[in-house]
């Protein structure tokens, strides 16, 4: 059987830090660096976080953002080697909820509704691994944590951490390999 | 630390059969029996299935459902023992996520958002019980599987059954006790 990989969307395979900064600068008129977003939650990067937090009500908020780099091709050949879960808090804006479904649908095709999970607490969510950028999903997850980098989470220095999707290929090299070995002993 | 349990939504807590039947009435004309459904898919039950599955993608179809009697009381009572989450594979029809979301928020406002779960497939799901109509999530689940009797599942034989709140109530005495004793010893 394959091992399971749930992969989180926000900071992970969806660019929100760039998405949050574009919207803010216009609806707001004030450019944010992202450097500005390192090692605090993001909305406090803004001159005006209340702001900020508003933008993630407006429609199409999370239905235009963009990907992060990598990351449609590496979904594509893990999933040659793993069942690939995409697991999103996405309860917190019930507004996303059809947002992140057609922007999956968009730029994840072959991610069946079978493998799509929109929750609150993870805690529920069992799998073999979770690549997540936030510890309140990896500290209590069942199977191996990994900590895909962002701006806000640059000083955490618990779990296995990627930096990109090219590191978390790399990371998953020696899994897929296991896993070749094993079905070539059967 | 409580339990927990993952309940389903449409013929658990959602009164789908009954919504079904009222839904094809006013729409093809045809009033069908809720005993039509017993034994068979409930699509199978209408004179025209496809037509039938067709009201499974018109827009409030989910959302003004009727509820399964007690299933309120119930799932209040059960909160005060058991960490209680919806979990609903609502992703095969991506047009019910706001509309379940709305519904949950309407009928059972004390469900937090982080217990509420919309997913595909469940085996992904982790939990100490699950209360569901259909053995393709029973037969698969980590915890305790306890089939809720819908017309569809009258004739399966395995698992645990309960007919309505009442009984899923009587089932869960014991580990509300057993909770209560380990409590009391703390």
């Amino acid at each position: 059987m394959k091992k399971s990989i749930a992969i989180d969307m926000d900071n992970v395979i969806v660019d929100i830090e760039a998405n949050w900064i574009s919207w803010y600068e216009r609806e707001f008129g004030v450019t944010v660096a992202r450097e500005a977003m390192h090692g605090i939650p993001e909305d406090q990067a803004f001159p005006d976080p209340l702001a900020a937090r508003s933008l993630l009500y407006k429609p199409g908020f999370f239905r235009y953002a963009p990907l992060i780099a990598g990351s449609q091709e590496a979904l594509l050949k893990l999933q040659e080697h793993f069942e690939v879960y995409i697991v999103s808090a996405a309860m917190e804006f019930p507004n996303s909820l059809p947002e992140k479904y057609d922007w999956l649908a968009e730029h994840f095709p072959f991610i069946h509704w079978k493998n799509i999970v929109f929750c609150g607490d993870k805690k529920v969510i069992d799998t073999d691994f979770l690549i997540d950028d936030h510890l309140k999903n990896l500290d209590f997850c069942k199977g191996t944590p990994i900590l895909f980098t962002a701006g806000h989470n640059i000083n955490v220095t618990r779990h296995q951490r990627v930096n990109n999707w090219e590191e978390a290929i790399s990371f998953f090299k020696p899994h897929i390999e296991g896993l070749s070995i094993v079905s070539e002993l059967k």
